[in-house]
């Protein structure tokens, strides 16, 4: 048979291939938050929910048996749904589809492979996840043991037998791709959750984006740390973007953010990582650890609007202020950036990091609120109102693909710099309401703004 | 010895790895050029050019044998040599460094690697070019045989035989990487040119990227097809940006360019790539061929200057139109695109299209310069005035890393759009100073603009 050429434009399903316990949710979750952030509209088809709706309760390991009939069936109806549901996403103008399934047969991929390719004209790129690493493994199965649905009625002893009868089912049915047998599949052969990537026939301006970023990505367990530089001259004065320096309160949180990193029991060193901006290096200076100035995570360009407070916006660019709230996403300050704009220039920045452990981002509110929207999946539209407090630490930890976080405040005062979307964003608007959410600020530099003072202006 | 983990900012040198004839060189090239073009600047080091250096004549194989010592001080020297150049080129602040030789004994990488992590603390990266198929290694050998700087002196019958004895004695002392033996490198395997591609412990930000264009490198000859839209109606009234149609004369360029394409007896059918404008599909309308419509290929955004003709930029905006004059390249048009901005967006298409055969681009000005320029390494400064005139077809035919340009003008006339810099592009400069390479057009549209007509402007 000649093989069929697909355009390098069609949608494209994601077949995941592998035993349980091998990382494929992991992976197939984080690939999605990747893809979905590059502009590929992605969604994870995991087929073991599928399998859980059709049985009130998990039973046990035994409908994985490859006698046991009635589990087959279940099994396989499970998996066309999943693919049948994956195939209506890509229908709807969606670009990727990951089926999270186990694939673990020839037959299975055969079928899938002429069904995607023949019947659907859509590309297809089969992942193959393969783990020799047993400390990986053991980690691997803990989280299973503790996040799956299937063993939240189970005490850990019995889960532990269960899914080690499970393993066993599958094993005696698996069949890994063979890349001479199987000519015809494009793969990519994942080993040690990325130690190892062998890629097949693989072409096609999606997939290549999607190997490169399977071989950076990091199997530990890594915490990251962010933080706004502290309060600056400009954050007291109402102004936005500029290039000011601390206030005395701002360099008493770099003070105080030092004594806490320094202070910190890791394992792994440090490294801290700034934007190219006086505030941040300012308040970064005192943490022990190597630095790196990084052009990308430089504050948003406001154009025309750089040092303005929102109250001189509102008197001499209106329209763009009212503009502004109407999309604060997609807005783009003339000679300036766009929340999207910043969003580009920070890919690199987020590949390069999810590869890291024990990094310190000091950056700034619009850039933070990318990269935590980023880790935390936020929706794209929340992204510019996500509250990133000044003086605060924020503390991300992974477990599996997901990240918990953490908010740690340090006893420093600074003024508040979140200004809420309006009710009111009409570009006929008063003055009055497109104002009224600007949080309070001084109008001139105060002489003494001392350390931990209650005044507020 | 523990591993020291490199900084992902650290500079990256690439040592290749294999015998003559892999394709080496090729990948080499093909990946500095898609380096660059992402704004890694990046700079290959052939290796053999500076054993030409020392050799006023190449000789023959001989020097090439393992015990021939005089010829194995040259090559020791060379390669050194070759290095130290890589390493003050990294040292300068450039991002990556390509050495070109064929490190084939592990005592060779292991020295690299330890001076290139320890001495230098770059980060390194092992590239192995393996060939198995017969057909493509056939190939590269006689591209080696017709290109090499070595064989210009020989007959081809004297050259053949001299390069198969130089194989051999490479051969004598090939050892492959084994990723047992040589676990503290990072590398990654391309066999048949990126059929297959396995990645041993790569990652970092600028590693992934590598690994994705490798992967979908198209290894077989290719011939695209460039062309602008037809002359439209706003290109003979001197506007820039809108979407307007075609003018009598681009319908006949469309019907031209139709019969053209239709009849090129080309053995792997056509593909026709447009912008989403109107322009462009309408040119392409006649084209026997599956078509796509892709929003990366429109036309830069002229912003607040769309529809506007250059004596109109020039009235209302006359310091926007000297900017532009100055640094046409980075000049964004207020609430529109720069060069640089649609040199972003294009990298998806390049790519892709680096992986196609046989495909026809029907697009515009500035789109078009940006595309040619990539495939013809244009300097960045160049691209904004490159010719692409109206009614020609550009067709590139690759022979190994780069590629042959042959322009096709077809008899239709039309206008000329393309608008040299002034001498002057100070901002105080008249009027007449702005204007004076405008090119001539019409400023109604002509009741009757024929076809083939001499009758211009």
């Amino acid at each position: 048979m000649r093989k069929r050429r697909i355009s390098q434009f069609a949608p494209l399903l994601i077949a995941l291939v592998g035993l349980p316990a091998r990382g494929k949710s992991q992976l197939a979750h984080r690939l999605a938050r990747h893809l979905n952030w590059n502009g590929e509209s992605t969604k994870v088809f995991d087929c073991s929910e599928y399998r859980r709706r059709h049985m009130a309760l998990y039973g046990s390991h035994d409908i994985f048996r490859a006698d046991n009939q009635q589990g087959s069936a279940i099994r396989r109806k499970s998996a066309r749904e999943a693919v049948q549901d994956a195939v209506l996403w890509l229908k709807d103008g969606n670009s990727v589809a990951i089926f999270d399934g186990t694939n673990i047969t020839r037959e299975q991929r055969r079928e899938l492979n002429e069904y995607c390719i023949s019947d659907m004209g859509f590309r297809i790129l089969f992942i193959e996840c393969v783990c020799e690493d047993q400390e990986l493994l053991e980690r691997n199965i803990i989280e299973i043991l503790h996040y799956s649905a299937d063993y939240k009625a189970m005490t850990e002893e019995e889960a532990v037998d269960d899914l080690r009868k499970k393993l066993e089912h599958y094993m005696r049915q698996y069949e890994p791709i063979d890349a001479n047998l199987e000519n015809n599949l494009n793969f990519v052969r994942v080993e040690n959750m990325g130690e190892t990537v062998t890629a097949h026939k693989v072409s096609g301006q999606k997939e290549s984006g999607i190997l490169g970023y399977l071989s950076g990505m990091r199997a530990l367990p890594q915490t990251l740390y962010f933080t706004r530089h502290g309060e600056s001259e400009y954050n007291v004065l109402g102004r936005i973007g500029g290039d000011a320096v601390l206030s005395p309160r701002g360099e008493s949180y770099a003070h105080a953010l030092a004594e806490y990193m320094n202070g910190l029991a890791v394992r792994e060193p440090l490294t801290v990582w700034t934007s190219e901006l006086h505030r941040t290096k300012q308040t970064a200076a005192e943490i022990i650890a190597p630095k790196r100035a990084v052009r990308a995570l430089n504050e948003l360009d406001a154009g025309i609007c750089e040092g303005l407070t929102y109250e001189e916006m509102q008197e001499r660019f209106p329209q763009e202020f009212a503009w502004r709230d109407q999309d604060k996403l997609r807005y783009r300050y003339p000679w300036g950036e766009s929340y999207i704009d910043i969003m580009t220039r920070l890919r690199p920045v987020l590949s390069a990091l999810e590869d890291e452990h024990n990094v310190v981002v000091v950056g700034h509110q619009a850039v933070l609120r990318c990269m935590l929207g980023y880790f935390l999946d936020a929706k794209l539209d929340e992204l510019p109102y996500m509250n990133v407090p000044l003086h605060t630490i924020v503390k991300l930890t992974s477990y599996g693909y997901k990240y918990n976080i953490e908010m740690i405040k340090l006893p420093i005062d600074c003024v508040d710099t979140h200004r809420k979307q309006p009710k009111n964003c009409s570009i006929n608007r008063s003055t009055a309401d497109a104002l009224v959410t600007v949080p309070s600020h001084y109008d001139t530099l105060p002489s003494n703004l001392w350390q931990n003072s209650e005044a507020q202006p």
